[in-house]
């Protein structure tokens, strides 16, 4: 969470002119999203979130986040809107940088979420793949297996540091993984990032998704299986399986899961934990100098991914 | 600009059951004001900032700050007001600190004044002092000249680290500023720390006041020299007496300055600016360990030191 860039007032007056939303009544710097600066703004016209794309964004990606932010909200799941400018580009540069303006959704993300929000995340998720199911756009998923791999690779000289033996432990997981990794399931748009921080709430039940920034075409269970390792895990690292059951019903009760798709959950919840163990292992070990964000402790996917290897079928996650 | 404080989900609803403000329906941290964490909070009821009292505020004094919000927006001056809990009292507790929830001020803020700027602050703060004469609270100016004084001697073995000279330099303006330091002109509370970040603009004219934790009693004429050091020096240093004289003929469009404050303006331009030196000096050569804001370079206050050192009257700022 930080505001990387200062944005002065005649650039953002410059920015401001190619649209059309009246006169400007609030501005302020938010702690949101670590990839990119987010600014609170609001105009006569309504309420925004004005994000400035930092380096680790792909400009080139951009066009498909915005079409997928317009195609989701118009097909089941709400979510912030891009905001069209005066020629109808939905882009601009701000500070050197790839800007945005998106609508403000209303809403507020739980840090410790129950069952029941669990439940409301499954159903609006599956209804999120229902979604993505007919959108056009692809965007190739560069984290993963083959993009563990290269991650992996990086920290295994220094991974022990972390703890001892996990550079052999890591290793054979991934080798386990790329041998068991299914190919042939469901595929479609997935977000790829919906961490509590991605999702709001409103009186308890789901009231969108943001933060697109990741959203990559793969397969749509594991996409189902980064939730349930993002939301139904206790802060002692424990597993809790009526929260898991909660999300996975929900989804079901939507989305169906296929027997293949049942059968293949417990490698692609392992191969979630490694993805997200890769990437923080390989930020705890390289942070940069001065950095104001403090990296995850990766620690915390290890005990995941243990979890997983002893899963021998979806019962584990209360799959029927 | 610094969120401190995480607000876990079960502490925020708790402390929000103290208000009669319906659902909750944002709630993001916001990168404003050094002191204290502050986030955006919205219900259904409204829009409002959360402030959680960090260490540097004295909670004692967080009664006399609270009365005058109140005070002041209703004798002239918009301000964010402190809200009142179903038992009445403005402050509860969150996480451990005191806070309050206080209503969102619509406006924006400048970081690069222009004259016009400078002429709405004017009149808006000679408003201000004109409601603040009759505000019944008080609160000691505890960084006045003593306290400077005791400031600056804990920095003086290493001042000369950050220029050379500095330490000496120092001493002898201190000595001069103690020696001319007036006593017996109009007082009242002054905000004392009203620099660009805390005044809030729509349409280019000022849409109210923020910030208040640092007001305190002392001479008004002090306070509009703050106001002059932080609004009419350029990028480059230069003194923009094109600025200044918009900034104090309004202010006496409003309320006319004394011939004993305009002989004395020299000196207390002068004071302010060893106010704000022996502060940022103070926080130069005493950096926190793994300090996540970046301390405020004091040289620009040293070269405000040496103009106002130089100036023998208030017409040097514009004033005839």
């Amino acid at each position: 969470m930080a505001v990387y860039t200062d944005v002065p007032d005649d650039a953002l007056a410059a920015f401001l002119a190619h649209f059309d939303l009246g006169e400007l009544t609030a501005f302020k710097g938010i702690a949101e999203g670590v990839e990119n600066s987010n600014f609170y703004l609001a105009t006569t016209a309504g309420r925004f979130i004005l994000t400035l794309y930092e380096k680790r964004v792909d400009v080139a990606d951009l066009p498909f986040f915005m079409n997928l932010m317009e195609h989701v909200a118009r097909n089941g799941v709400a979510c912030p809107q891009p905001v069209a400018r005066k020629d109808g580009a939905v882009l601009g540069t701000l500070c050197g940088r790839p800007a945005a303006l998106i609508t403000f959704l209303d809403g507020v993300s739980v840090r410790r979420p129950s069952a029941s929000h669990c439940r409301s995340l499954g159903a609006a998720l599956a209804r999120f793949h229902q979604a993505t199911e007919r959108f056009e756009g692809t965007r190739r998923n560069a984290l993963s297996v083959a993009g563990w791999r290269v991650l992996l690779d990086q920290s295994l000289p220094r991974a022990d540091t972390v703890a001892d033996g996990l550079a052999a432990e890591m290793s054979g997981d991934l080798d386990d993984i790329a041998r068991l990794w299914p190919r042939d399931l469901p595929q479609g748009v997935i977000h790829a990032d919906l961490f509590p921080d991605n999702v709001f709430f409103l009186a308890g039940e789901v009231s969108g998704f943001i933060d697109f920034y990741f959203a990559c075409n793969d397969m749509l269970a594991y996409d189902l299986m980064i939730c349930m390792n993002a939301w139904c895990f206790e802060p002692d690292h424990a597993f809790n399986v009526t929260k898991a059951k909660a999300l996975l019903d929900a989804y079901q009760a939507v989305r169906p899961l296929s027997e293949a798709e049942r059968m293949a959950l417990p490698v692609l919840a392992r191969g979630a934990a490694m993805r997200f163990l890769v990437t923080r292992l390989y930020d705890w070990l390289n942070v940069p100098e001065g950095a104001l964000v403090t990296p995850k402790d990766p620690m915390e996917y290890v005990r995941k991914l243990r979890f997983h290897r002893s899963v021998t079928s979806a019962r584990a996650y209360g799959v029927a």
